[in-house]
């Protein structure tokens, strides 16, 4: 276990991730004082809400509330997600902490369902949406490949599709005299398992050495922890993850299933291994608790009823 | 990975574990209709019940009922979990498949709240269990560690403990003249990491490389999942596990937390690392979904709201 890494950076996505997909209607103060809550732990990047048609998603008709309303804290990124320049512009115009950002899909059939185009028109989006960034003087913080393990829709993804996808976003980048600060491989929809995350890091690592990469794990079948563990053991550093594990996209065909990793379980399984996190389990605990009576159901995460072990060990 | 196992030994304890724990009176028709569809997805060993005080474990009143009654299918065995040489009597008074075993405590708070006894106390019971055994003819199958990666009540365990209270239990069996088919490790209240894992493992196979090993697994604090890859990558080709997630310790104290590690997870985990569990993952998130209904609450198993990939893989 000589690649794990030494310290590890958790991209809080709870807030987004989670009360898109409620069907009860959460109040924006419910979000705002979640969100607070978050970047109170020593969470250093908080996704807020996302910019998206309110009619698709309508749980997140009061992103600009939520982000006009909360009380920043020094030293915590807070963003919000955007797919495309309409929620770009609509999130420039909040004072969250909006990045450039590139994405695409290694399944067609989901980057239809999920963003209304096929991968060829949503590379053409990516390019207008860098070509305004860069009119503008905005950073590209990142990219995203979903799917990248396995679609609901279209069945198995050969590794090689995420090899070529990466190459599209990277060669899109270089028209631009880019380059990507971060790769996050997105398992969107809870295909992945341990050999799977091994093949397509490895494959992406042996192509491009010098690319960090991320993971995006849900949960959905029960192996994002195991898949977690196998991207600790090749040494990845950054992982998107959901308070109480809240989540699941709602665009992938199962309802109820369980949604992304959970932020508090896997900063816990980091420390028990001396990975650092920067987090406070015990406070990040008390805000999946916090997350479960704003949504009013149990959520998945295991270590707001389990405990941390602090002052178990003496 | 050269380490992985290609095949791999999943004994299920859902009805015994699960059963016992839960506050609801759970009826014996509906346990029995558990065991049997359990017995009929691939699984090779059930347990059944547990012969412990009924007044300590008022679901579990029902053992001798539930272990006549059920339907028994051909290849599978039916076992049941006895702590004391009363319930070895009562259990081999009914049709199941009864073995001798050994068990020990690293914790010794741990084995007084469970056992009611400490662990020098234990160890003489387990002698005199063993005369029994031997003078009945009954052969010893397993032999358990339990807490031997942690203790809520005593904290942290040395790996030394653990390895300490495996040479008493082997020469224990050797004044019998008997050797241990399997040594199961138990995290029985969650504190193991995929570090500790390794580490106790390693330990013991080091001093006894010959013993086979297998883990008892809880996911108290989200880990379990993690636990198992590293003990797969160990070449563990034995878990204890639970359908549904059902379960938890009844003396632990932590109520609400989550239970052993769950059957069908670990199944999917292990069929799509391309490692053979025998077991019909669709028929088994057929019991989970049972189970749910039987004890009337959610239970923390994910592939049965998540779905296997089978028909989604083309």
């Amino acid at each position: 276990m000589a690649d794990l890494p030494r310290r590890v950076h958790l991209y809080e996505e709870g807030p987004r991730e989670g009360f898109q997909i409620e069907p009860g209607p959460i109040a924006t103060a419910d979000k705002v004082r979640f969100i607070e809550a978050l970047a109170d732990t020593g969470l250093r990047e908080v996704q807020c809400v996302s910019f998206v048609d309110p009619v698709r998603v309508p749980g997140m008709a009061d992103a600009e509330a939520v982000a006009r309303t909360l009380r920043r804290r020094e030293g915590v990124r807070y963003t919000g997600l955007w797919l495309n320049q309409r929620g770009l512009e609509r999130a420039l115009a909040t004072p969250l902490d909006i990045e450039g950002a590139v994405r695409t899909s290694a399944s067609e059939a989901f980057s239809v369902r999920n963003n209304g185009r096929n991968t060829a028109d949503l590379l053409q989006a990516q390019r207008e949406t860098l070509a305004f960034c860069v009119s503008r003087g905005i950073p590209v913080a990142s990219g995203i490949v979903t799917t990248a393990f396995g679609c609901n829709i279209e069945g198995a993804i050969p590794v090689r599709r995420v090899v070529d996808r990466v190459a599209e976003l990277l060669a899109l980048l270089r028209e631009f005299g880019l380059r990507l600060p971060i790769l996050r491989l997105a398992d969107t929809v809870g295909w992945a398992n341990p050999n799977s995350i091994a093949a397509v890091v490895g494959a992406v690592r042996e192509r491009w050495p010098a690319l960090r990469l991320g993971l995006h794990l849900h949960d959905t079948r029960g192996t994002a922890m195991a898949n977690a563990l196998m991207g600790l053991q090749m040494g990845i550093d950054t992982f998107d993850s959901a308070c109480a594990g809240l989540g699941g996209c709602p665009f992938a065909g199962h309802a109820g299933a369980a949604g992304n990793i959970c932020t508090e379980d896997l900063a816990f399984l980091c420390e028990e291994m001396g990975i650092d996190t920067g987090i406070d389990l015990d406070a990040l605990a008390e805000c999946a608790r916090m997350a479960e009576r704003i949504v009013g159901h149990p959520l998945p995460g295991k270590l707001m009823r389990g405990g941390t072990l602090g002052r178990l060990r003496h």
